[in-house]
């Protein structure tokens, strides 16, 4: 199967699982506004929901994926992949809080709809939720097996929050050192991509040092498609017309290629250190961090971490339908043009 | 031993307990600012730390003593004990966000001191610290005990996240219906003290059905405690004199008493749903409050649930000393006096 007809059997059966997850939680009435939150926020109910409002579900369906390259069958893993897109989206909400985001999909966010209170805890309710649900996989996994899934998914969770804690300590900074960008990134876009495929693997029957593979394809995924994002955010076509939500430069932003420049300290650097970047700016500059080789160096990473991505694969991956989809989604990252 | 010889025995094993799962977990100096958040709202570190900005640690001596009075030795419960004292206090951050409460054992709350984007990310890192820590005792325990007190303790932090839901949604009204009145204690308070003592009983050894009998125990406790402290609230010493803060007439607060008289429909109802209560009237409308009836009610609800839960204790503890010295805990709360 290709990684397309994957998603087609996949993604409504995450769908349901997510629901069941969420709707078998709350069904007394007194408790209907606490599910109408994060029914909204999931996509299903209120104003702008349906698909384009579901987000992508990448990281259940990697779980998917990672649980039938290890050799087993997906749907034992639907629990485990409602789980940890619930993770994400507690996530999402306490971001939102956090950045003060007031959209997300083009819809209000849960706390520019229902006050900063009532966001707060329904995100915790999700955190529970989804340990709640990833336990329930005891009907169907050994214990000490459920336990490890639990396990890897907490260390991720605390990995988001350090992530999470080093992105708000520089929001106010123009510069973050380079092994902080590293902790940073690691934390907030690769630990549960690990957590993901690890507990795919785990859950597909996978032995430790496989799992341990898993681990690794996630986590060299997740910096990859962030090293890959950080280039679109500055040369991508969009960020180039310098609109002003679009363009990593004018809002700021430390990604990779500024880090990188920001340690060369060249001419680039200079101008970053001196304060915010003007519109009219956005192209001159773009042009600037190119010619001072951040574009190269960028690129350079996001293809090495693909391939450390692709090569732990090999080690993890015994299913080869699965596997090759798992290498379509790693190749597809990279192909994401400007 | 009596409650304090426990107390004095207990107290310094915890603080070790909850230090080791803290300062372990986050080795890295780049993190040290997130250390720094959890040490001082823990009462350790920053101005005003030392035992008096520690709390009282309820919950995790509740949890060592419901290990000992299953026969359990305590020490093997100490993380699980640091567990639910980590998970008290993620809630009491992200309350305090909640409330847009500045203050806390005379002391700045963390979002006051450090914005409420760091608040509740550290809130959150608590979260999934205190699984970590409790998911550590499998050193000891066999998984699927392990898998048994994550559960319960998720549990927990769910009805936790509904209670608080109900809290936050009755804020702006005067009145809430007495099934919504207790399912929100039920989530608020007791809850979490009934998750405490089932784990007790579980790492002391107590089979399911005395697990459930500490359960209910802890259950019963935490509502006793609460109609208890509604009575104070209104009828205690520092309440009538209708000091700004510390009269639940004067704040609105729609405890038992006032759940109880609004479904009277009498006079105080009639004044409470006219809107807010000015100092000069608390001590009068104490007085009316008391004359319908709703002193008497509250008291004997509190001991009606005080004797429940001595009566599940009965069917749980089997060591008698720590089973003594939670009988004294229990009975210590209705002696909480005026």
């Amino acid at each position: 199967m290709t990684l397309q007809e994957y998603s087609d059997l996949f993604l409504p059966a995450i769908e349901k699982a997510l629901q069941t997850a969420v709707f078998e939680s709350m069904d007394a009435p007194r408790f209907d506004g606490l599910r109408e939150m994060i029914a909204y926020h999931l996509g299903w109910e209120g104003e702008g929901s349906g698909p384009g409002a579901q987000g992508k579900r990448i990281r259940p369906q990697l779980l998917l994926l990672c649980s039938a390259a290890a050799g087993g069958d997906w749907r034992d893993a639907l629990q485990s992949a409602a789980a940890v897109e619930l993770i994400h989206n507690f996530s999402l909400i306490h971001d939102d809080i956090e950045d003060r985001s007031e959209t997300r999909h083009g819809r209000l966010t849960v706390w520019a709809k229902w006050g900063g209170a009532q966001a707060v805890n329904t995100g915790d309710a999700m955190f529970a939720l989804a340990f709640q649900t990833l336990a329930r996989t005891s009907v169907t996994l050994p214990a000490d097996q459920v336990l490890s899934a639990i396990n890897i998914l907490q260390n991720a969770c605390f990995e988001l929050t350090q992530g999470q804690f080093l992105d708000i300590s520089y929001e106010t900074s123009r510069t973050i050192p380079f092994a902080d960008y590293w902790a940073m990134v690691g934390g907030k876009t690769a630990a549960l991509l690990a957590g993901c495929a690890q507990i795919g693997g785990l859950v597909g029957g996978a032995e430790e040092a496989r799992q341990q593979a898993f681990y690794r394809f996630g986590y060299s995924l997740g910096l990859a498609f962030q090293a890959q994002d950080d280039a679109l955010g500055i040369w991508g076509d969009v960020a180039l017309l310098g609109k002003s939500t679009e363009s990593d430069l004018m809002n700021g932003k430390k990604t990779l290629p500024v880090v990188f420049a920001l340690e060369q300290g060249g001419e680039f650097s200079r101008r970053w250190l001196a304060g915010p970047i003007r519109q009219d700016e956005v192209a001159p500059l773009a042009e600037l961090l190119r010619h001072e080789g951040a574009e190269d160096y960028t690129l350079a990473e996001a293809k090495r971490l693909t391939q450390a991505a692709l090569q732990a694969l090999d080690q993890a991956a015994e299913n080869r339908g699965a596997g090759a989809a798992l290498r379509e989604l790693a190749q597809r990252l990279l192909r994401r043009g400007y």
